[in-house]
């Protein structure tokens, strides 16, 4: 006996919309038969002929843009192909959900349907991003554009728990994304949480982190406010284009490079794989009852995929519901 | 007739001290006769025999460390390098003075001795940045750990003076680093201080950006408080290493590899030199009396070389005069 798994997909989100969304979908659907697909899809959107089996359409009448704030979402868009998607996996329709639109509808409606841990008033967005050692954890990467001391520590909390739970790894190490490693360095909130994280027997904690460090791999978990991680996760992206765009550059710049360039194509095209944190996608909101994936909005068909497969990961692994459990039994988000 | 030029050099600063400071400033005496360096080293540091003349060594009795407070600094560490290099400029003694040392000391100490603009309140760190389209400004990177929409505003203000002094822009572009480019994006700092931008004509102001395009060049000064700016460099950095590191290994990995990796050598480190946020050293803490240029921690004797060829540009430009002397025409640092 096989289980099979069911994911709502929100497939008029992210930049490009259905246009990318679909033929990943139909991707995915393709290649993981035990998976039962939601297509949340606006009225009226042209959808391929023939599609897999396992894929069903809902249409819903309304659709969240990037302009609209969460508090108009929560009153006026609950008959969006967001809303409905997530309401689907609030009702065990689904066991997972996804979406590559706007992240503070997304924090808002997945609050209200699927509710948070106990104890956790705030979910966090986090993902695995890619290090010289391997990866490790980073949140809060945008669910909160402010943080005080307390939401910081929860998200240590939860952060420590999804690296031990998906790595196996005991005891990982986490730390505060600061502007030096000095103990006076940062502001006050900064200060506060490093306070609550040294008292907590929970968390291997090891204190400040620096920026330029965060891809070196030396901790497990980085902790962050959603805007900074935003921040942070954003402009790491930007450097790889750039670097990725000044070095084909210079491949260009006379025959001797063209040649090399025409050489270093395949190696050039392993490395952008590896390296472009854009490429790991799918990041979820911790915290939340059941699992809820944010795929980058200007991701394309090939990202979306991935945040599928993720999707499907953790809804297969049940972490959202260890989580849970872990979140109960150690009382996740209480003060010492 | 020609004009001389004079620096104070914190040379106890920085992660290697005099061992990158002294022959960085040694091969910068030599090329700039034009140049006079006072060294401030603590007491019986050990100099090499033969100085250039243009060099002379100041001892000190004390020196600022990276745990050093700023409070702490004020207080007990007068006699430093650091505070006296500080102190010869604010007397006149010097032109510009420089120090890869701890930030929070040199903005005290800065703020101290020499003095911000009238109306200005905080200084804020400030250098150019590398980008597609050539180079943009970007400030605050690190000297107030937390700011207001009035600082942010003021930040504004300074960082467009600079732009229009430096590059000859009758009227740069300015955004706020933020986590989104829509209107409902970010936290009420924020908000704030895109109200305030916007009603100020003084100012070309675009917008919000988003971390992924600051290196796109698509504006002239990116404005953040110092905790996000600090966070947003320093992740380039540790990225820019990242992906030199793994493209360098990626031609390690088999011997067509390795072939073409030892051909392509020289591009890579042209790429390197080009693209490096680091080798971008040196940035000037903006809204002093006097030129302060704040070097890398990290840097090398190349790197502090650098930074002391921007402080004698600055020095040798007058920005510093300028700018206040707009700070007081225009009024910078007052709301509308």
């Amino acid at each position: 006996m096989t289980s099979r798994f069911s994911i709502a997909v929100d497939a008029m989100s992210g930049d490009f919309g259905p246009r990318s969304t679909i033929p990943a979908t139909i991707a995915f659907a393709e290649s993981h038969s035990d998976t039962d697909i939601s297509l949340f899809l606006s009225d009226g959107t042209v959808v391929p002929k023939e599609l897999p089996a396992n894929i069903s359409i809902v249409y819903s009448p309304s659709v969240v843009t990037m302009d609209d704030s969460p508090a108009n979402v929560l009153r006026n868009k609950q008959d969006s192909t967001m809303a409905q998607a997530i309401e689907a996996c609030s009702q065990g329709a689904a066991d997972a959900v996804i979406s590559a639109g706007n992240t503070g509808a997304l924090v808002a409606l997945g609050r209200h349907h699927l509710g948070t841990f106990d104890n956790i008033r705030r979910p966090a967005i986090c993902k695995a991003i890619p290090t010289l050692a391997g990866h490790s954890y980073m949140l809060d990467l945008g669910a909160n554009a402010i943080a005080d001391a307390q939401m910081l520590h929860n998200f240590a909390l939860m952060g420590s728990a999804m690296a031990a739970e998906l790595d196996h790894n005991p005891s990982p190490s986490v730390a505060i994304l600061n502007i030096g490693v000095e103990h006076s360095k940062g502001n006050r909130v900064i200060h506060e949480v490093d306070a609550l994280l040294k008292q907590d027997g929970r968390l291997n904690y090891v204190g400040y982190i620096e920026g330029d460090a965060i891809y070196s791999g030396s901790v497990d978990v980085i902790v962050a406010d959603g805007f900074v991680g935003n921040v942070a996760l954003k402009v790491s992206e930007g450097v790889a284009r750039l670097a990725l765009g000044q070095l084909k550059s210079s491949f260009r710049q006379n025959l001797y490079g063209r040649l090399l360039g025409r050489f270093a194509q395949p190696l050039l095209r392993k490395w952008h794989k590896q390296f472009d944190p854009a490429r790991y996608n799918g990041a979820c909101l911790l915290g939340l009852n059941r699992p809820l994936i944010k795929s980058h909005g200007s991701t394309d068909e090939r990202g979306f995929l991935s945040a599928l497969v993720m999707a499907k990961e953790l809804a297969g692994t049940g972490l959202t519901q260890r989580l849970q459990a872990q979140a109960i039994a150690r009382k996740l988000g209480e003060g010492q």
